[in-house]
């Protein structure tokens, strides 16, 4: 028993991988999801009249009730380079010969190997719009609940203007919707069944090839499609979905590491991880594993596109990359998505620490809010200049920018109604109430 | 003048850039693009009734006709790490005062580079559609005159069984099409304006702040959209669709390299580079220059997603490290669909030797059609027992395998027969049919 | 038990992974070897008087007989992010209190992991140390039988002059001799130990830390060295021996993808994949799989590079980033001179085909010969206009190009001779010498 | 003039490019040393008897005065896919008859263009060995004189425990110094001819072929080599170099990103980068652009090896790749030492907010130094018991870490001794010392 992948990894799985997932991408979903392609294509070529009835129907039983243990294939698959081969011989071998002829009948390997991957990914899918929603739901109830809660919003890493929470995680939910809405776009281009024979052109079937590509599409709730064994796009199509689903959580979870700093200290996890010998640290593990699966998958996608390249009518270089590539995004995308929500469910908000760290540095995060304050009362070049001198007076010394201000000019500005226009003003209530919207209403399919 | 990069260098630009393209890309498509939206700002806010309408209207003038040198905002883009301020320094140098003091009121820089960045891109949009139009054009084209012309199909790098030339250039159409779609489908979540000030609450701008964003949008004819400063996923999206597009071009280029080799030449070009040594070569520049391309656009793809991990409301390195990528790929994208116009115009194809190879080796390649054949007259796996023997033999000897097949069964197949039906049986009429009639109808938007 | 990773997979596993390789990279052998370093750096503790000298050879004892299942350590692992606290209160477990409390002291998880995973990476290298002096002895051994074997060298995928087959080796084989170097030069730099503690300065053990780290190297027989638990410039380079290991593997491979085409054939594999319906293909599995492993390995370095920056003393986003893709790359990277030495092991050159090939065109291949040939007797210019010409009419016409030259210039080129200085002359025997003396005498390390 | 790299811009060109690196990169470089090559591969063939020694001379002359515009040769440059045809023509056409033909005599277009790349290569070896040995000695320096500040320890974005700065700084120096060896081993692989002529035989040149490769790698003091065409590990082992250097610059960038955040602020550059309207900020421009070039060339240095994948003799479409590639990553390591370096000079150390941060929450760092030093008192085991106890207490209310642990065990800790012991104890003084020691000792090449 191997483990070279974390996702397969006894040792790292409860961290690194995801029971769920794996269900659907393991061995054994693989070869049930084969064996049914098979069984169903019988079926489909029956429904044409292409093989007969009751050979199609021994086969899809036959299919259906299988166990093919994959260390049984392993050595047929290694001298074709593809488990097909080897699954349809053992397939036979369970059915009399008379039957068992009409089995995989002018099929080639690879439209069992594809269409079997699409039917486990339509599962994949559902897991991740699930999981997706559920995000979607977190992140929008925290919104609304901190829409007047006030943190400092950085830019290039340095505070800049006060803002409200509710709206920086707006800005983290905003994206997700428009992800939703690029999973339902891809799933028809996605979903379709691969059918070609040897070539692409179903020529063994006869001249009802193309119906029974369209019946074993209907037959597996798939769309029905010209073969596609060298136009890869719709996989990778999806993988750029997962990718750019693992980029978006990534983020997230990057704010998350910033936020949750010792010096910063505005969120917390309340599982975060143990150290052995420093019993003051709380490690931010979830946080840590979405940023490196985001990165890992940022990092595979261009394989998938690299695969793309494939020659003539069937690749088995390109095609071998793929397999290399795909699953390990697949798990990664379900196992993000997993810590996200997981520390979603151990979030801790310090909205103490929000507001003091606003008043670091004698208030110079409202130089700009000031400067339109004051603008209203003098030109604004002249209110830029007050303003600008002022903060490196209160960066360098003691006392608050708004004191100095008001020494200087004459103008009295209010902390407190300051930040309430910064918290509320703007264009935060429309957008913010815009977005929460949107996440309140999910796209049907 | 520098030309580290072959897009900009006067010495590769015929090989590796695009006229077109460079005038949508370079330093004075960018400034005026900028300067574009702080006149279209500047006008919206007045709209808005937040600057006066004289100042707004003398800001857009001055924008609409300031020649900015790039040289000149060099020294501040540098002290920034973005040119806006020096951008605006000479806007307002150019304006009275009065006026100047409501240039790029309340916005941040950027909210500037990124609108310009996405008016520059609709223009570069459009230069893809047309050309992608016409290459589908050209390859429908030339899949309809070829529907009858066999060749042999090749899988895993071995001649496998006959299908048409037609049918082969139909594969290489079919996800342009898909490409057409997804484009119409992602340019309404790219072509979005962008306007969050500081840090995205458009605080500065007062109550009516979505207002003024809505409304500049209009006037740019852009979609209105809350402020996405960290949300990069509509720009990784665009990422996204070059390096599929340009994967699918290489595909068909990688096809071309293998099909037009010395011992294949079943296509070549009339356009080939010649060498300085050997007068007989006739390289296959554009078809290298595509496949170039598709794995620099493959390999430049995962930077997109990797700069999606940028921290809290503004990143200087993640954005930065987009403006290193996205240009070179929108114009690696452009330069790909010249190279495959520029080849199509000039292919040649060579349907003698397309026969020729096909008779190769005894007419082994007609194996799994024999095997169909006599599976109508016998068990299959007699059938496919005969043929397997049958093709060692014409392998190994010197008698085409029908006549081997004839004299141990007794059955007499035809080549001609069963060459026609490889080519035109199965699904290859109703899905060429189905490809083309698409591709005859190109979505509106 | 779980299978995502075909690296794992029971399905897949002789198709696209490696026993050996499996046996240092799994869970059992990176427990194995995190004990192993628990245990030494007890004893080196020991040794420079830090703990009790009896607790240090229980912890040591323990450690070597504790049989600790994967799954044991699994909620601990996802918990603390690390497995090292999970393994180390099951040590502690397995031995007296007085005793286990000397278990781990002073020391951080990192140092555990990284450590341990060098020592398995020791044993890697060593592993593909071996094969790849397998392969280079089997390439030299080719090149050397095959240095008078003519076949055609071909540049931008059109054939261009003819050269032997041996040296053609000889440029598969050279690179992987500087392999051997580089491999040498790593090795130091990546075998050493990793002791750091908390935050790289191993403060909690005392004065004498330096040296117990020096001591724990000694007894692992590694380097010393200063903790570098976020310099990650060691695996790295590793990664990218990996990389260009599987690379060079690659093109290697991609060139058997071309020479075993239907329609060049001059090399072939007695062990190529069968098809279920195509009797008589043949399909080359072993160099399909390299090609993608190199593509692969191509695709994962840039990762490792990636998760480099890693923000202060040590990083979990970035460390865990490097578990994700390293173990795929060392696996990969063992399976491709796999498939390397076992497609040699298999490899058929034909000769005939070789020569044959050359033939083609009407031996306008000869074309710079001819001319170098003529210029002996005329000026260069003019030699060379003879033979364009001359060329054009042998690609369009029936007639040998030797044939026409001979008629146009009244002088008389001999093929064979043509031929014999084409495959001998030039530098084909000094450098093909250099190059089998080098590989004939691997450096000592 | 076009500008679709920032490293060509006119816009971007001081805050993304280098003049420096730009001269041995632009197209006139190439041009100038492709001459060069032409030039000295005449001589080296007249040396060795092959052309007449007055044409040679008359060959070298011209090339080294002949100013040929980049413009001149790009339609050449588009037909063949590669300059030097064009090239060799106009260097001809500024030849008499008599001596233009024995120009380019016998080579082939990529032993020119190679061998030229080589040559600005050596030139940016020697401009990267400078900066960093400048980057070296500004660490070293800083790390000396700080060699007893105390600052925080960070692991996993929590602080963990007091260290020094100026062992942080070692941190960030040793890597370097690794690097700089790394340079001296690859110059030599590097550092070589190209010549092997239209299929690396170098036939054209005659029985004394692999005597003038030799004779012209001496007269450009490059090692003699047999040619490399499609062996591209040494180019590959450079562009690894090259994302190692900026990797490991960014891993310095990202710690000062982390540092100099507004509520850290143990760091700042007095040439922070300003804001249009936020008269408070200073962004760390230098920093930001050099994590950015490092997961750029992170993202570039998978295609070189991508690009590794060649077939036969030469390749269109890896070399090409090659161009679109290689340039970028060497001009953005340039940049990125630029911006290090100036970034050094304008560092600020905030020695007061170092110790600040320290002293938060309650003095909670200090929990495994204060486990440690009860141990000394206590088992182990309850010393770990009462820290952890206290630590939470700590965190939780108003009391130092300290007085509480006094109270419960009545064991008095003095927090000065333990910060002491905690920057100079351990292994720090022995690494800083070895580390100081080395980076004061440049290898010599």
């Amino acid at each position: 028993m191997y483990s070279v992948s974390p996702f397969d990894s006894a040792l790292y799985r409860q961290l690194l991988s995801d029971k769920e997932a794996a269900a659907l991408l393991g061995d054994e979903a693989q070869i049930a999801a084969m064996l049914k392609v098979e069984g169903e294509l019988a079926l489909a070529q029956a429904d044409c009249g292409l093989i007969p009835l009751d050979a199609a129907a021994a086969i899809a039983r036959t299919a259906a009730n299988l166990t093919l243990p994959a260390i049984k294939l392993a050595a047929g698959t290694a001298s074709a380079g593809v488990p097909v081969p080897a699954l349809v011989k053992a397939l036979k071998q369970a059915l009399p010969a008379e039957q068992a002829r009409w089995v995989h009948f002018g099929a080639t390997s690879q439209d069992i190997v594809d269409t079997a991957q699409i039917l486990n990914c339509r599962e994949l899918l559902a897991l991740y719009e699930g999981r997706l929603g559920r995000a979607i739901d977190r992140l929008a109830g925290l919104a609304a609940s901190h829409r007047h809660t006030p943190l400092a919003g950085r830019t290039r890493t340095q505070q800049a203007a006060p803002m409200s929470f509710g709206f920086k995680v707006a800005g983290w939910l905003a994206p997700l919707l428009r992800q939703r809405q690029r999973l339902a776009e891809l799933r028809p281009r996605l979903l379709k069944v691969q059918l070609g024979g040897a070539v692409g052109t179903l020529t063994a079937m006869g001249e009802g090839a193309a119906d029974i590509a369209a019946r074993l599409a209907k037959r597996l709730t798939l769309a029905p499609a010209p073969g596609w064994h060298t136009q890869r796009d719709s996989l990778v199509e999806l993988a750029d979905w997962l990718a750019m689903t693992t980029g978006l959580l990534g983020k997230v979870a990057q704010d998350w590491l910033w936020l949750s700093q010792t010096e910063v200290g505005e969120i917390g996890f309340n599982n975060g991880g143990g150290s052995s010998t420093l019993p003051q640290k709380s490690n931010p593990v979830n946080a840590e594993v979405v940023v490196a699966l985001a990165r890992h998958n940022a990092g595979l996608v261009g394989q998938m596109h690299q695969a793309m390249v494939q020659e003539h009518e069937r690749s088995g270089s390109g095609w071998t990359q793929e397999w290399l590539v795909l699953p390990a995004m697949l798990m990664g995308t379900a196992v993000a998505l997993h810590h996200m929500l997981d520390a979603l469910a151990h979030l801790r908000v310090d909205t103490g620490r929000m507001q003091a760290n606003l008043a670091r540095h004698n208030g110079v995060i409202f130089a700009e809010a000031a400067t339109f304050a004051l603008a209203a009362q003098m030109p604004r070049d002249r209110a830029a200049a007050l303003v600008s001198a002022a903060c490196q007076e209160a960066l360098a010394g003691s006392r608050p920018l708004l004191d100095i201000l008001c020494e200087q000019s004459g103008i009295r500005l209010e902390l407190a109604q300051l930040q309430r226009q910064l918290l509320e003003g703007g264009a935060t209530a429309p957008w913010l109430d815009a977005i929460l919207a949107e996440a309140a209403h999910p796209p049907h399919h």
